[in-house]
């Protein structure tokens, strides 16, 4: 199999820092920082037609996760139980790849204007799709062990 | 910056051969075919607590895409509008990583068994990601340019 070497179209752009200074997840921070999406130049043409959407679908290389643990069965600081990693979404996958759902406000110059981001700054973008309600929205989704909010550390919670 | 490497944590086995068989998403064929994702042994301890979940979200190497056209901007088969890519979810992306939110029926041996793939039979996995309706279902999000159906080419409508 050839290798599967992905490029970065852009990056983004958050009020955080670092790993530790992200919230648990994009919709928890009330109101919602507004987060740029920086589409690089020779990709631009490619966000034709996207204005139209409400809604849209985010990957993103989540460069910074190498320094934690590559176990793929940790406890999360929230719980008390050993998971799976493709039990969770914290960022030390095999394939550290992240996804957002994320509301577009507006594009200009090759910038997404959008909120519920939740990862660090300069974060590269790998991805944009347009969220299609009728396939990617499941509102009855069973969220197995993530359905009982654990509270260990809840400061540190990371959904 | 480092290069950004994938590596396949199993594969896909559906029923379509060539992506010309493929359906236009996986909510179209009636009833949806059963499909298996193949977690490779040594990525087998990260499904783990996995089992609860009633939905998930499959990325994958959209590896046979590569044979197709590489422009940011095309005309779907469907319209008489050219696209951005990013406003559409055709599989020829600079990054060619394909998402798929399915439902899952059971897990056996390492072997997910789930319904709502669309994709061609041997398809490499990236990742597996727990569904959660209070970040990733937008039920009323707004379609732009594929919120009315085209019919140029309906038999090769793909979404």
């Amino acid at each position: 199999m050839n290798e599967l070497i992905c490029r970065p179209i852009g990056h983004l752009e958050t009020p955080w820092a670092t790993t530790s200074d992200c919230p648990r997840n994009g919709r928890q921070p009330d109101p919602p920082p507004v987060c740029r999406a920086v589409v690089a130049p020779e990709f631009r043409p490619g966000l034709a037609s996207l204005d139209g959407f409400s809604h849209l679908i985010l990957l993103y290389w989540l460069d910074r996760s190498r320094g934690g643990t590559q176990e793929l069965v940790f406890t999360p600081p929230f719980d008390d139980t050993p998971r799976g990693i493709f039990a969770t979404r914290a960022p030390h996958r095999p394939n550290p790849i992240g996804l957002s759902v994320v509301k577009l406000l507006g594009i200009e110059d090759g910038v997404l204007n959008v909120i519920y981001l939740d990862c660090v700054n300069g974060t590269p973008l790998l991805d944009i799709k347009p969220y299609l309600a009728r396939t990617d929205s499941e509102p009855d989704a069973i969220m197995g062990w993530l359905a009982t909010p654990r509270t260990r550390h809840a400061t540190k919670e990371k959904r």
